[in-house]
């Protein structure tokens, strides 16, 4: 497999709320919803995403939890926020503490306060309205490499 | 927010699992297990990860359910598959289907094979060891663009 990754896509509850959280809460660029010509029915997944265009090509996208379900055919579950954490670089402990009042603002939950980690970096989570985790972090490395920079 | 991340981090049940399966399994390039000095007790997180690097910067690392739950203070919940996906493009139809024969024979669970999707792409999923959903597509429109080339 080559080492790249194209889109994470976050299942949600509510395209709107999802796109109004990170275009206008968070401040992506997004063509707004898409898709939604694919209606879907009982079996067929619906086509509606929201998409936001990262540096490096990446996409970060949207896409309510029962259509993914149908669309990779598992069960849709419930809502859980220990399966994995977006890491989100910024340049100082100043930014993280800033950027974690911004989501709150937004209409995140920080579930844990900037801080030092053991490892040697100031980090804090947020859970976006979905539940999904957020790392901001600093990390005073000078070899730490910031990508896309 | 800078339109960038980082870090994907999946939470997991066995790190050495983990390893082999995106290492072994999938050819991603790891310097294995670090981070094992920081050990945690039951109330702080040990620094125990995997990191495989991605082009363009970008790292997947994989980092025990219960040591993330106590990193991001949320509870460690149960395992969960329609929480998010991971898209990871390739150039045909038949590379779609030879990447799923051989993250099955790594460990992975093909839940959807390959096919059309009314929205214009060529695509099938595979769960990994615990459950973190990939979506291996194919989109045949020249206007698609694949990152960092």
């Amino acid at each position: 497999m080559e080492a790249r990754i194209h889109v994470i896509t976050l299942a949600v509850k509510d395209l709107d709320r999802s796109l109004r959280f990170y275009q206008d809460g968070l401040g992506l660029t997004s063509s707004g919803i898409i898709g939604t010509e694919y209606r879907g029915d009982e079996h067929n997944p619906a086509g509606a995403t929201a998409m936001f265009q990262l540096e490096g090509g990446l996409i970060l996208a949207t896409y309510p939890r029962v259509d993914l379900a149908k669309d990779a055919n598992v069960p849709a579950g419930s809502p859980e926020s220990c399966e994995f954490s977006i890491g989100h670089s910024v340049s100082s402990r100043d930014d993280v503490d800033r950027l974690l009042v911004q989501a709150e603002a937004a209409g995140a939950t920080v579930t844990d306060r900037g801080h030092d980690r053991p490892w040697g970096i100031y980090s804090g989570y947020f859970k976006d309205p979905d539940g999904h985790l957020w790392e901001v972090l600093f990390n005073p490395d000078p070899n730490w490499t910031v990508p896309h920079q």
